[in-house]
């Protein structure tokens, strides 16, 4: 049995919970909440700690907000654990694995980082087509669905009370962002949607601005994905690959970490993005078995 | 640079060729026929030989008969190459497999099998699938294209001068048959098309028997796989997944073949399937900048 923390509880956490309940080779060894005072109904027959040392775990799984990804794999590696995260800076990866990997081998222990939907099984996808059709280009396509990091920079302007930003995939790789906002009284739509559409998130896509009474009405954790990529095989040209998803965000994502958790116990010490690590590693069961019935 | 040998030269080994020449980290060690005397223009400034110890190469790439791999798969591993091969009977792989690590493992050196498209690439989605929501069923939809093993079967049989047999989707794995054929004299299409319908590789599919003048004026080389998972990550119902592609078969096939044989040089001696290797191991170039670009 491998023996899984979980690191932070809210959205994601609550996911991976469901998930490691549902697999037979997982047991929980406990919770790590900053507030351990306030314990839902559902985790109260858990450990639930503000500290990962006070956990005997094979595995961290970090449920935290992005930015406090490399705190808490550090900690991690350094209490003898491995770690996965789905950290989702696309232009930091890099730099995470280069610092994680340090640590891991240092630990002896290893790191799976941005292992969610996007960066993660998306990239799988993506390095795949290219080794099939090496000259030619990858859309990826995202949406419908919330993006968090719009929403949150929506949030963070002025007269904005709630906010949801919803993209929508336009083809290759364009996207609208349509913004759903309640206003802080005495402000007006045409100049916070002016505001909007002038933010770095926002100034190069087509953005429309919509109040609504209830952002909380209009919201739901469905999203999508379309990746298209045509291109060459050896000298044969029109070469056509689609992967298309339709899925509960955190769900996916959750399930996926639960999947790396996996396979962080059959590599060898060091970081990894999901692309360097074989996908059988993902999955439970016997391996004749499972090539058997997948190849 | 990887030295590369194409063991056989029909239609695979030629499209292996044309991946080679685009590919700038392989050199081309030669060609190995049982023809030496049939010297295709095209392959007139290789070394040809008609036996694979008479060249020096790292990695031997299997373009014969799927029959064939295992007999030149054991060659040249204890010649000291690695190899890779596209072997298709799908019933047959973990036996290959067990057979051939040992050679590997004896000789310190490497197999990937059954490195095409499917069993292949579509094994790595099928898997990252399975992955992704762990309870579900996935369905892979091949064509429209050309069965190789159905066009063979049908030539088997009495009366049968020339055929083709076309797979078509329905859809839920269920596949249509449609085979066209030339008879020799004195042979009634409805005696032929129940001999075919009565075959055990077309008894259980809707097949349909059509007489052409010509079958060479009906083949082309594009195929198709369309494969559908609907499942459940942790408890969430209902995540939806979607894998197309139309393509040029031996060309992608091909392609796959160079891009294992570059694989095949960075795993521990021993035999694998596509599932059991990272897929950035099927790329070449910087790993920090693929990782950058496709994570």
């Amino acid at each position: 049995m491998i023996k899984a923390a979980i690191v932070g509880y809210g959205n994601i956490g609550h996911y991976v919970l469901d998930a490691l309940k549902q697999a037979d080779d997982f047991e929980i060894a406990g919770i790590v909440r900053r507030n351990v005072a306030d314990i839902p109904e559902e985790i109260s027959k858990y450990k639930v700690v503000s500290s990962l040392g006070e956990l005997d775990a094979d595995v961290a799984i970090l449920c935290t907000p992005t930015r406090k990804v490399e705190e808490y794999a550090l900690e991690a590696l350094a209490l003898g654990m491995n770690t996965v995260d789905s950290f989702d800076i696309h232009t930091q990866i890099a730099d995470l694995r280069r610092t994680l990997n340090e640590a891991a081998v240092k630990a002896g222990k290893v790191s799976i980082i941005s292992a969610g939907w996007d960066p993660g099984s998306d990239s799988i996808v993506r390095t795949l087509l290219q080794a099939c059709a090496p000259k030619g280009i990858t859309y990826t396509n995202f949406g419908p669905g919330m993006s968090m990091g719009h929403t949150v920079a929506v949030k963070a302007i002025e007269g904005v009370k709630a906010a949801l930003s919803m993209t929508i995939p336009l083809g290759t790789g364009i996207h609208r962002r349509m913004v759903y906002v309640e206003l802080h009284e005495g402000y007006q739509l045409d100049q916070v949607a002016a505001r909007i559409k002038a933010d770095p998130y926002f100034a190069s896509d087509e953005t429309h601005v919509i109040e609504v009474d209830s952002v909380d009405n209009v919201k739901d954790m469905g999203h999508g994905v379309n990746m298209v990529r045509k291109g060459v095989s050896g000298t044969t040209q029109n070469q056509r690959f689609e992967f298309n998803m339709s899925i509960n965000n955190p769900a996916l994502t959750a399930q996926i970490l639960v999947g790396v958790a996996r396979a962080s116990m059959r590599q060898k010490p060091g970081a990894y993005t999901m692309i360097e690590i074989p996908v059988i590693d993902l999955l439970a069961g016997d391996r004749e078995t499972l090539i058997s019935h997948l190849v």
